[in-house]
């Protein structure tokens, strides 16, 4: 029955609206593409109010939870409007300057499935609900993926709504003031199942030739927070054993992290990674010897066990040198999230949407965060990947070809179909 | 001659003068006794014109050059105007925060010996200059010592007055808002001699229970500024083997220049010290890996071989990292400062005026860059430092005992008396 879907699925129109997305919060003074829309600014509520007035346009009832989540509701004339639904989506915020498609391409690739699914009159048994999560990015209010974990009980509303950005707004305060501050609660839990359409953000899409990649599972994520406490001194008058150099300490780690990741490689596979990304240096000048350095850690595997022995690794270090530095270290775990793996029903649905349509496949991990991975909790979830070009993303420089859009948009639209139908 | 001048100074005006000083730009809200004295500022302001209100009533004629150097002429009634003069002082500005200690002993110490000599009514041959250089800290228009260079003729008065602030404020336009813009240049070529008291900055003196150090040697001071480039990338999509890790590569760096500072050591001794004391990570977020990284080294020995292998030891890691890791490097070296060896006349006079005021010295060198360091390449210079509580300075917890002030004022006094004689 999905064998045809894909033939309705309108690249030009899928392509005018993530062009037209595109011009809220749009840099012009950089290379490329890009974009800043973070939660509750001006930009995102243009962004917000264009896809809701697409919605309304493709004939969906659209529903505004107490967080800011949108999802709009199709009801095929062959289904029940209580049967549980179908949902397909992504986000439309960004990081400051960001691309053009991430999130994006999920969102209005879910729309242009949907009216896929509306002009291609299939039999289905499901609604399907197209939604936009709040906040994916975390770039104002949280650490991410926060509208989801509203969506599937992680946070409540309210806590969601006090989460305060650096000048102390509120996401409830935003959202009343852009004007999507809803009711209630989207309950992912209530769903049949969810299909998330997204960019790569690496290039084995691209290495492979291959169109569009299911995911199979989502890594899981550790964030360490270490702190360093040596002692500041003038570099000129303290002599080399009366030093206790928090820098000095911190690159041990740094190096100490990298070897303990590339261990964990060599036993687990190359989905391990493990990376300092941040870390900051005080009171850092030139003439004096660093007396606390802080270092943000980030360690990611689709198992559990490797990113437990590189946390273990990263302690043992810690403790080593803290004996060899005369130096006082401190060690947080702030962000812990498990791997999980998708739903085979998702998978298969996928795998077939993509055999109707012709169009070939890859499995593949994603190494980033996203909103499925909270979805995933608590009902069946699938996620395929569009390529993004060079693997760049999270920049203006994002790119996926307007023809992968559309192929990965056929296989969702037919996917959706699948899952949709019994 | 010299040996009853110590009994003529006065430690109680020393330290009011110390202490009315320390309330121009005084720090309320952290522990200790802190000042924030920048060059050309309202409380710098503020200071100069009480140090010139003092010179005046010693009696000293006041002469400000044209980068705001001051210099007060003491002509002893044995001597002649004209006779080249023995100069002493220090600076009167201080780092952010920094202590009340800090050139303002130098100053103060300075002005309570010729006090002394001239109660103790001793003959002298020459006259004798109680100098303030301007910013020697390098806190607002330069990287310090920037008075001296001048004097010294490292730089002329029109450059100095060009140097801007992060503001685009110029030091001419500075000084002339302060008052304290005055013609020509205060030449240290002209000086008989010259000595400089100053606070140790490290805690020899403390360790060795001995109240004056006598400055044998200014350590040189190499600094280098070094960029890596590598590849930002999602720390969560890109394989370690796919990676160009900045942080990584100058983590190796930092330990590099460590190691082969130690290597120095064992081979010179414990006067060669090397810092990495400064480093930037670029995009620094805890989900990027790191693509670009500064760092800013600094390397000190009293002989230049030492330091200039260290150099060399760095330039062949940033080769070995750049090949091992495919990321790419510069290198610069902006600051470059000889070692000096202070005058043996000079260290005669002050060891002479210790053995009279039957106070015991330490000879050290100096790890810290100061005035003295400009001055002696120009004429026979000498330096003499009071002990740091803990080793501490630019800082609020900066400490010199009173008594300890005026021991090391003591030597300073005969010291003059010394030099002035003949």
């Amino acid at each position: 029955m999905t064998g045809t879907i894909h033939q309705y699925v309108d690249a030009d129109r899928l392509r005018t609206n993530i062009e037209r997305t595109a011009e809220y919060g749009t840099i012009s003074d950089v290379e490329g593409n890009g974009r800043t829309v973070l939660t509750g600014t001006e930009e995102n509520k243009r962004a917000r109010e264009y896809f809701v007035d697409r919605l309304e346009d493709a004939g969906l009832d659209v529903r505004v939870d107490g967080v800011g989540n949108i999802a709009g509701r199709w009801v095929p004339a062959s289904a029940e409007r209580t049967t549980p639904a179908v949902a397909t989506g992504s986000h439309l915020d960004s990081v400051p300057e960001g691309g053009i498609f991430d999130g994006v391409l999920g969102v209005y690739g879910a729309l242009e499935a949907v009216r896929a699914l509306q002009e291609a009159d299939v039999d289905l048994e499901r609604p399907i609900d197209v939604v936009c999560f709040t906040e994916e990015e975390g770039a104002r209010f949280s650490d991410g993926v926060l509208g989801s974990s509203v969506a599937s009980e992680q946070r409540t509303v309210d806590e969601a709504r006090s989460m305060a950005d650096d000048d102390g707004v509120t996401l409830g305060e935003a959202l009343e003031e852009i004007g999507f501050s809803g009711e209630g609660r989207i309950d992912a839990s209530g769903w049949d199942s969810w299909l998330e359409l997204h960019v790569e953000q690496s290039e084995r899409l691209e290495d492979a030739g291959v169109p569009v990649g299911i995911v199979t599972s989502i890594t899981g994520t550790v964030r360490c927070q270490i702190e360093i406490a040596g002692e500041a001194n003038h570099s000129g008058c303290t002599a080399m054993d009366d030093r206790r150099d928090a820098l000095a300490a911190a690159s041990e780690i740094v190096l100490d992290v990298e070897a303990a990741t590339e261990e964990a490689v060599d036993e687990h596979g190359e989905t391990v990674v493990g990376t300092v990304g941040k870390l900051d240096v005080a009171p850092n000048a030139i003439n004096v010897v660093p007396g606390r350095v802080e270092l943000g850690v980030d360690v990611r595997d689709v198992e559990s066990e490797p990113m437990e022995r590189i946390v273990g690794d990263i302690r043992e270090s810690l403790s080593r040198i803290e004996d060899e530095r005369d130096v006082v270290t401190t060690f947080e775990r702030p962000y812990n999230i498990e791997p999980i793996a998708m739903t085979d029903r998702c998978l298969d649905a996928l795998r077939t949407g993509a055999a109707d349509s012709e169009i070939e496949t890859l499995d593949l991990h994603s190494g980033a965060g996203h909103d499925t991975m909270h979805i995933a909790k608590v009902t069946d979830a699938g996620m395929l990947f569009a390529p993004s070009r060079g693997g760049i993303s999270h920049s203006p420089r994002e790119w996926t070809d307007w023809d992968n859009c559309a192929e990965a948009t056929q296989v969702l639209a037919a996917g959706l179909a699948d899952l949709a139908a019994d």
